[in-house]
């Protein structure tokens, strides 16, 4: 297959989506981002990519705290609407239960069934983004998305953000399972 | 719902899966992924978390160059097996074909459909991993998964990892428009 040079402003992979909370002054406050990823296991570190025009981003370099919550299919309507407004001019605490768990400065979304509140470790300055680091305090889980104790993300029915289509897709077919299915290929 | 606590070691969510390419020596290396993220749209800033005891580091440090290829269903079994061995002991650059670009010491994956070579920028270290920044120089796409000349992640047909269960997932339903479908919740 021939490959063609494309725009190099992006690149293009079934991005994850969540909604970053922060606590502004006395309020809570939510982001919807797809640039995110864990990023060390222990201890574990979660980074966000977060534009520093963000309202948001206040909140978390004033309290060296923040939540992120991995939502599901039926509310991807509410997710969606927190990447649209801006909470300077938009309170968006009102479009979600919130709840606060040890560090009190990090609300989380109630009805995002997997949620995870952190420290801030260290701001990594790019260009036009904060990239926030922040180490995984504690985690929580609705009840019913749990499999022997566990998350399990079929439960959770959490989607991700297509781009440059800009579309959301939910989890599909399951193709195999990792760490064995290339088994086959390794020369003894 | 009721919250439970669960393990915070990790946070759960559809993570997207890739391998990276560098060069080690006169070699090309890969090395599957699934802890990474765009981080800055201008110039295009791509990190990806990448345990220290990896061989591919090495050549990322050495050569300050990398890339990333975003694989099809397809070729799922190639991908999970570039995640079980190590360069270290087995020559991965036999399990695809390479092709080189414009940093010449970038190797790319000619299966996978989207490919981008990135020059670091910046390493970030964290207590278990390099986290590696680079800017992308060069996209490339395969010319069958364009759509007016723009890479379709449709027809690119990528997967996702989903953990705990460590399943691989194609991505499935289209759920909705993004940046669109919550704008019934902007109060006017």
């Amino acid at each position: 297959m021939k490959k063609i040079k494309v725009h190099e402003g992006r690149a293009y992979y079934p991005m994850p989506c969540a909604v970053v909370g922060a606590k502004i002054g006395e309020k809570a406050n939510y982001l919807t981002v797809a640039w995110f990823s864990m990023v060390n296991p222990d201890p574990p570190y979660l980074a966000i990519a977060m534009n520093k025009a963000h309202y948001t981003n206040l909140g978390i370099k004033t309290n060296r705290t923040f939540s992120l919550n991995i939502p599901s299919v039926d509310i991807a309507e509410k997710v969606d609407y927190c990447g649209l407004v801006s909470g300077k001019k938009f309170d968006k605490a009102t479009i979600f239960e919130t709840f606060y768990g040890e560090l009190e400065t990090a609300p989380m979304v109630k009805e995002c069934p997997f949620n995870v509140e952190c420290r801030l470790v260290q701001t990594v300055e790019l260009p036009a983004e904060d990239l926030f680091i922040g180490e995984i305090i504690t985690a929580y889980c609705d009840e019913n998305c749990l499999t022997g104790g566990t998350p399990d993300l079929k439960k959770i029915n959490s989607f991700i953000l297509s781009m440059p289509d800009k579309r959301y897709r939910a989890l599909g077919q399951d193709i195999g399972s990792a760490w064995d299915m290339g088994k086959k290929h390794i020369k003894k």
